[in-house]
């Protein structure tokens, strides 16, 4: 269904970087929950460029309800959500004879399929810009989930090879997360982190990394064997993500190396529930929850925006070419990545938990 | 759509392992494409288990067409293929006082969805046989992409630490592959692979693995940016196979350790063809095809049934037990996964196809 | 989505009148729903042709569950019903030369859809052989619907200009409806109905009428006023069953010629329940159902199908052609596609609440 | 799906009446197909109160577009298309102790299903309102669909007892009627419609009336036999306009009254064109477009907001009152839905076509 992704909760997406607007609409909201402007705010924010790992592009990211919110409270009916595009610098976009395609960039494929009428300024509907729009989506629904005992937490788990600590007391470590900017666990590699991004700007280059997500609290016995597994449902969203190149659950492509013996994760009686030793699978056998966490792992590419010069042809002629792009562009974007990856696991989330318990499941209290 | 996947082209599967017939409905197929009997015979003997790496139960798998097939060629309206099950030893399901949950599989996830009324008996709708009428349909429109000049292939890529080569010459690769039951490029590697699972199955255990696939033809174009990237799409319908627990694309989890100069794809004019020198970004950029080959890395866990005995709990009652899996089961299923994995992804790349250029795309010449 | 239709529930058909089977796929189920075999067979049996009003066609429709069910209950997977095509007098469709389109069937239309390539036999998938596949379908979860104190019954409103009497009491009249093979209340009105059917196969020719439906017990707040009101879906549904040609709720088109003061439906305070005086608005506002029943009428046209000679043309060269059908065809439907009307309407019923409140509301117990 | 329909080309709405803004975004749109923001204004027009046989409510119906366009035309994104709402008396709301329930309106049901967080200001999701962005979303799609030589018409073919002639020469009068405000093709019985829309005025009641659509131009071929039918997926749509009770297709409840042998229609070549003699199947065979004109009719119940004291209920206690409706409203809105069927009418056969023939079908070119 292109630019609309749910069964019970459906989010469209709308928007290119430079038009007027970029928004979301929400349809499947129960009615009666709570909108909290300063947490959809909080995330914005940590959406946003700042300091010296980042971007100079500062913008406001105002927002405002559409619809579907009525005296602080969903309604029941589709939430639009909009972002005015403020800074345009139209002078960017000024006099350019021919275009080249930005190596990693979607510029060439999407004049291969919107033939040359897209809006290609700052990258159009591909730009990072968008997921402005999914993370005031997802901070609509985050409360909700947490009303209901769930949580959502993401750490950079690696940039370039530098390595994040593992989850330990996963309540604990997401609430420590959700107040940081740059979100490690490990002081040390935090510092190891900042400083390996400052290097590779110095450098003019961009670097990727891993994000780690968790989802705690989540109860057993949601999703489907085919085709709508958690997996199934839980990639798709992701996968939407400019950027991500890979998903993978659990102990992921770990597994692929190892045996049975070590990765089959033993059940047990915890004093009344039923639990696994360890969580290799990641909270979800065959499809399907198992109510241990959700353990989810993203690659996020380098930026393909880089300052160093690079080959590439024009648009237009198809000819070969030399491109040093200019303008503000990051040396990394995973620490920005990540509230844009906790806020499409949560609108996932909420979604196989609408399916499965209807879609009063999140009513609020009159 | 829980069991029904596809926009332009669905699947919906159906069947439990011990029911009287799994199979597959597929909608949306064009009117007149060849049904290649023979070919679908030998992709379903790709998936059956054999010699002495697999389990020993061995079945027929015969099929038929329920309905749109006539004289040979698809009609256009829904194509329902039925396979029946015939090895069903009662005996092995006759007076268990109360089954335990097998760790790793989904007999508790199952239980806390179905609520007790599932078809337990092999592991039911969740049991991996179901993925042969999913290979059957895949085998239907295989040779109506090939028309097209698109080929799939699949090889292990590694098995436990063993590693085959990279693809060499697609086009070449792809055709030595098909051929093969054992699909592993380097025959120094196959062999290692092979006796590595003898090795795990004299053990007692099971191993995982990687599979490869690449898509090669496939035109640029295809695809969404949101939310039906050709990753999410693929993604997607690869997480609902029974043991695969990370899909990544082009160089996936590596870029997540690199440098955008070392990842980002230049783009050059090939004597009238846009190309990229490398493809790190697996022949996607925005979630759209470029016309490079689609790289696709799936991990297969190792196979949750192992001799081994394992802790566990009963289901009913919860209680903490051992459990010794008997019966028939393979030390590793990567082998016989391979096709599963080409025929999803052919199914998914039809789809694509045919949401992009309309139902007629695939029409066959009367 | 084509061939498959519902959210929460939905339900895919497949098959062709001369090809092995017809069958249905019902995805989204409740687990531990009784399977009441003999229920189906009662309501296939309604939809069979017999006595003098019919055609001489008779059929076995012998069914059988490929999936889906285990221990006589819904196992929560996917069911698929089969119903095999038994008879196939090949030699009906030996040596033509050359076919011509039958008027007021899909001949012509199948043709410039499937390019020649459609199993036209019979009608093929157009064929109302298929419904008998609704029918079962319909069968499985009418049951269920009752078990939550939701029953449904459709009589034959009017044929030619023979009127039934209005419903008068819901619960009663639905109870005697299921029990008639010909569905009309009044017995002065059967009698001239029946007479007018033979009157009309004298004279070579086909009838059509209306029916109308009621949904009894439906609970208020169900549906949605965008795109998903419950007239919409319902529609949808009624509107895929062949020889359906107009479909209105409540007063329907009645409202289209009167006053407001005349048509709004008051409220009242029942005891506690709040009903309306009237029902002109058919149980639902703003797409949403008020709690009264649900009032459907559907137009039937008379049966294509007559030995009457008419004019056409043929349909590969598209010549003019004079056309006198041979073989068995049924003076009017009216009374078979009673059932198949009940059945669409069931299973929409379902998919509305189940959508509502969760894929557990029909469960069984255990 | 709620509030967004449509396979290939999807429509999602958004707002409220006495919200912010009420919307529209439009899904799968073909890249580089012309803006005619003029035509927009026109047609936003005629769905606006004016004269004295509307409300005096007037609003200025502003619209802007939030993404999507560029330099005039579409991108091939989601375009989102923005009306805000400018007139909120903010003190017909003010100090209410307890809300009834209009009669015919959805305040009972919108409780039920949103358990009063529901906007009800103004009737909320539920007003007529939202049909302004329906009638923007269809203005976008009809003139591409006037390119392909498809153009769509609509006429109030009855008012109470009174008649509009039939059409006559479809292109012709399809013309004429797109330069109408009161869209009726007799001027005599346009005259008795607006003298009998005054006298209800007078009489402070409200009136219904039956809206004729003709689709001029459509290709055969188009359309499902199951489940998308051209009828199922229209009627779908057609349905969630407010206040539509009933809808047919050709002759329709006619049908029911008649003989096969009146009502099948001929085929005949017509110069190598295939065409009926009549056609009393309005266009469709089987579910699929057979090239003659597509003849819809929609039942418009009268207006439910009346000037008379009429019985009903509190929201919140339950308890009996009378009610009597103050403020603006419409004697008949008949003539202002015409346009909104013409859109959601246009709205669904761009998005037939585009599932039958690709995304580009609609292209523009560059």
């Amino acid at each position: 269904m292109k630019n609309t992704f749910g069964n019970s909760l459906s989010i469209t997406l709308f928007g290119e970087s430079h038009g007027p607007y970029i928004g979301a609409v929400l349809d499947g909201l129960a009615p009666g929950m709570d909108i909290d402007v300063e947490f959809i705010k909080d995330q914005l924010l940590l959406r946003r460029p700042s300091g010296k790992i980042s971007t100079k592009r500062v913008e406001a990211d105002e927002f405002s309800f559409a619809s579907g919110v009525y005296n602080g409270k969903t309604t029941g009916t589709p939430l639009c959500i909009l972002i005015p595009n403020t800074v345009q610098k139209s002078s960017d976009y000024g006099e350019e004879t021919e275009r080249p395609a930005r190596p990693g960039h979607a510029d060439f494929t999407a004049r291969m399929k919107y033939h040359g009428f897209e809006d290609y300024r700052g990258g159009g509907h591909f730009s990072g810009r968008i997921t402005a729009a999914l993370v005031a989506a997802g901070a609509v629904v985050i409360p909700a989930l947490k009303d209901k005992g769930i949580v959502i937490g993401t750490h950079i788990k690696s940039l370039g090879d530098i390595k994040d600590r593992d989850f330990s007391d996963y309540g604990k470590d997401i609430e420590v997360l959700s107040h940081k900017v740059f979100a490690v666990l490990d002081e040390n590699a935090e510092k190891q982190m900042v400083a390996k991004i400052e290097d590779t700007a110095a450098k003019l280059d961009s670097i990727g990394g891993v994000l780690e997500t968790v989802v705690y609290g989540m109860p057993a016995g949601v999703g489907e064997p085919w085709f709508d597994s958690v997996e199934s449902v839980l990639s798709h969203g992701l996968y939407s993500i400019p950027g991500i190149k890979g998903v993978q659950f659990g102990a992921g492509f770990d597994l692929a190396g190892g045996y049975g013996s070590e990765f089959n994760d033993a059940f047990y009686n915890d004093n009344g529930s039923i639990r696994t030793k360890s969580n290799n699978n990641g909270g979800i056998n065959g499809g399907i929850t198992n109510g241990m966490p959700i353990i989810i792992r993203s690659a996020v590419k380098p930026t393909p925006s880089i300052y160093k010069e690079q080959d590439t042809v024009l648009l237009d002629s198809g000819k070969d070419t030399k491109l040093s792009i200019q303008g503000r562009h990051d040396p990394a974007i995973i620490h920005r990545a990540r509230v844009v990856v906790d806020s499409m696991t949560a609108l996932c989330v909420y979604d196989l938990l609408a399916s499965r318990f209807g879609t009063d499941f999140f009513k609020g209290d009159k």
